[in-house]
């Protein structure tokens, strides 16, 4: 049930049977030599949308756009600074608030965008909390990777374990094979990474700057293999993470 | 040419040829009882994506959400800001300018989303104005919505005239009815829209909150018969509003 | 009826009678070889204050100060950054609205406003729709250009056609020419200009940043010739905006 | 010399000589039974305007709104918030510096613009030093109230000792008199103020919120006996003030 | 009793007897040769401390970091930018508003803390008085610097005359010697400041850019001797200041 | 080596050996029934100190406010709202950044900082790479919480396993008893805390409003057993806690 496909009274009836809908969001960035710019949104959109049609499950528009700061070294990157995502995502929570629905899942495609959304998260119920209010609102929210999803970390880790990397890794390349099958030229599959940054990643620290980052990882991986995806992996882990996007999401939704 | 399916190599090979591309923007609102609440963004899409693909021109990933924020009394908008939207655009625009575009050309989907994008145009050239560059910036923005195109707004005149209304016209209903063939049921197309806020609209004051549109236009049509719209339109009108956005792109592309 | 030349019993006693007042507003910017800085305000001042003294309607003091970047390269040019401008007009609706006021009429001499404006009247009305209002604020914000009145529209296309131009029009210093009798030079009125970005102009991308705007309209008018301007033309269009003005705003205070 | 009534190339051919202008700053708001709504405002352009014609400095437009947030209790107050004052004076010093201005003076009429465009002085410079700026820039700017003239703070303790108060004071209804003669009725001219909150002030806490205000001091005036003021009194207030803010402004100008 | 030392319950009950708590607030920045980079905070917080030990007062944890801009040509400074130190306090109001604090007292080390402060508090009630609201907030925000207290502002004059300055002051060198005794090195006291920049603090321009800044007072200090300063000086100010405090702590609290 | 206890030319000649500093972070919030308001703030203070100390590390004044919504339920709980966090930490990465310093080490003591530090991080880089800067800005910034450090870690599940909880936990009250030996009374420790909100925990939802957290945590402890804390326990865990952070320091200070 994608909510662009609707009508406004088939939502409202919608509304009466689940409080909730799943929100994708990506973001449009490099993902190396042979990988998708828009890999990390069309994962959460596949994901997400074969969720919805399975399991009657409300689906928003796919927010195209993140936080991708650290690629804008390569051409095609197109990112929003963190206080704007967090604009963004705070308004969507208002929207939604405002016409009724109490339970808003994002469901993420890209690491570099959570902390924006968490804080939108909870700029929403600052606004709330710093005003004294004496209820609590209705309104909850969650925010998952489809990384996180249980059954498709397990088949990643399994399926690549140290050659999946930390970006355009083998898993969500897979899953663009599966979403998009024409869209990756067989031909054109790099061997692994050789990138100088491991340490920095190890630590944490989610990169510096654009700069910084093409020095580092000057072919736009970070030690992943993304060659190792296929399209037959893609399948399974949408399978995998969709089936568990929906257990998650009716527990959300169930929840006090 | 949709960026999001397209390497960063890819990108920087378009480069090479040609300084600019496509951004679609659009909406996530109502649109009365047999439209569809993508509406908006829908038909930016469909156009800038015919136009991509027929044109060899680049399009970057549609930006679903705009500022909607009249449209919040009926359940399944979801609405930015002006603020916000100001600078989603505003990034985007920077983003852009840093990775070698110099002309972004933004085709739009909905009225609301004018104001907020032309502020951000403004604001990245403010910062350059104010702080004394000497020298122009060779980023060039321009902002058009698909029914500026002459041709689609000729045929729109043509087909609907005064039937074509404000909001949910039938001229858009068309182009999602050729985008999205399944999308809209034949057997819930409404009579036309009566409503009580004719004076507001004349006067151009562009609605004012949620709960003052809902009372004036409470089937959330402005003034349109979106039931006039056909299949075939939608085709003619996409047909020809991507021939115009080419036209109109390379000319921007090609001045100084 | 200027606002500043009275007691705050004598605007309560107005509010008894009329819910609204006019706010003029303009920039503080180059005007060419000839014209003055202050155009455009002392144009809105001007026919805002006329039509408030013939027809005792409240006129607030004029902000003089409006978006104008593009004239940076140009000395004594003063702007506010869009976001800055939207700030301070949704700062006076707030103030208005918070003291009684519920029609609000901005009333322009610059077209680099207007989008600021436009944004600070949605933004006004989305804190409202976001936060779920069910009843509709009764504040209505309107938002004309003094060449938008009809009588003044139709008079300064047939006194000067295509030698209007764009900026430092000869009717805005028409306009000066009588309210500021002494304030231009009779001997200093110069050819009409000659400029390289007429393309620009017609594309509707309202100018590129300072340095850009310098280069391509070196005497800073934008095909324009200002000095067909006329003292007798501007008592002509000040008349008719003022009294065009005055029946749009009734209309504007009695509608719904 | 008033910048709005003069050409650029005049602007230019002044800052060949002296790199400072003035700008006035003041306020719309209630000021009690007999004074006007206007009077922050007018105080300091009517000084302002009075030395640049008699000193040849050059006075930009007035602003003529401030933070006036405890008068919102009274119809006719217009206010900005102190965060979009600090936006606006920072707008223009940024204005000013990018078309080669480097002594800004604001001088101002009303007490409560004070800490905001202090703010906005400091965020200007706040900008360059946390950029790590290794030169200092040559733009100065200075904020003085006209009561801060040596020879009108004088003259008001002179003539009104502690019938002057704190708002709707003698002196600056006495300035309005000279600079506006007919705007104040003389058949309304009040006894004294007589007030609760005379505690507050001694804490300098300036105000609380508009309700707070009002009901302290429920005819708008603070402990002011305001209709002490006489038009003589106001002429030789400007006279002085202007000749002392000369003699500050060239000090300034000349100050390394 | 210092906020950060006691439990939510033991909170309660102080505010069962006193509505009011003090808020300490400095800034880290250089001190000049001899003298502490914390001396701001630690001057508020050893004389906060002492009076709230004293008179069984709440004292909130010291905000260390303030608006220190000048002086980021040395290291060691670490600055808040105006509007930042302004939203810190906003916070701090709406938390202790909302959780049932009516009398809220900053007790403050450093002058350029003290616009930004008063913007934080208008901003508060400025957000009220926009939104029309009818009754007063009971809360109520004082800011008083050290220096101010009556009896330290004395003795401060007493001992030093011209020779206390404007920054790194005797006095304030004082304070931290009585207040951390070990911390200033004894055969590291300089001689009086020479500098160039006397005219711009008479003038009260509040110093300009952290590069002027350190080419007017290249040893950090601004025409003052600290090493007049003495423990047993500090010792007598602490000791005076935090007797007022009290005083002017319990008339905030009492008064209406 | 504490910064606020040095002077500035200290500072200096620390840089020529070490580029890099530690900021402890914490929060001001309730802590349940026996720990104290200041715990999470003087665990990361207690830590970064002693390490400062032992291993001549710079540590800088610890910001005691943090991003603390949730507990605004409770009385003596002072918050910024997660935009102010980001601005805070931005200016102090910039501050530092201006000064010298190109190795910025957040040492952080309350979980609901983690995002808003994160965007300030990303942030500082964002506006660098949105800028185009082609050279990678030396300047990197770590954000580590005390209880990731390996050795507490280990320690803290081995003493306390599931008793350890989420909020109030016996490991951050067993280092506030070794740091402020006497401000836990003895005869005030609780038995485990019995809560309704699992669920939302174990779901990684970071709870939701002020009302809705002491709703389902009423006494202020999240599935915390926190009287199974000794002063033994928290000398241990400062001890362990205060090594691991002086290597990942070093770390940190010699990766490339």
């Amino acid at each position: 049930m994608r909510l662009e496909m609707m009508t406004s009274a088939a939502v409202e009836r919608y509304l009466g049977d689940c409080p909730g809908l799943i929100v994708p969001v990506g973001a449009t960035e490099q993902h190396g030599p042979d990988a998708l710019i828009g890999t990390d949104h069309l994962c959460a959109e596949a994901i997400a949308r074969r969720c919805g049609r399975e399991h009657d499950i409300l689906v928003a528009p796919t927010l195209a756009y993140g936080m991708s700061q650290f690629h804008l070294g390569f051409p095609g990157t197109m990112s929003l600074r963190p206080s704007t995502l967090t604009a963004v995502a705070l308004d969507l929570i208002c929207s939604l608030a405002a016409t009724g629905f109490t339970r808003i899942y994002f469901f993420n495609g890209h690491g570099g965008n959570v902390a924006p959304i968490r804080c939108a998260v909870q700029e929403y119920y600052a606004a709330r909390s710093m005003a004294g209010a004496a209820t609590p609102t209705p309104v909850h929210c969650r925010l998952k990777s489809w990384w996180e999803m249980p059954g498709a970390d397990a088949l990643r880790r399994e399926l690549y374990g140290a050659q999946e990397g930390y970006h355009a890794t083998p898993s969500e390349v897979a899953v663009t094979l599966a979403a998009c099958p024409d869209a990756i030229a067989p031909f054109n599959r790099p061997p692994p990474a050789v990138s100088t940054g491991d340490i920095l990643m190890h630590a944490g620290d989610n990169y510096y700057d654009a700069a910084d980052f093409r020095r580092r990882y000057p072919d736009g991986r970070v030690i992943s293999h993304s060659a190792l995806a296929t399209r037959e992996a893609g399948d399974r882990l949408i399978a995998l993470a969709s089936a568990d996007l929906a257990v998650d999401f009716r527990a959300f939704c169930g929840a006090e």
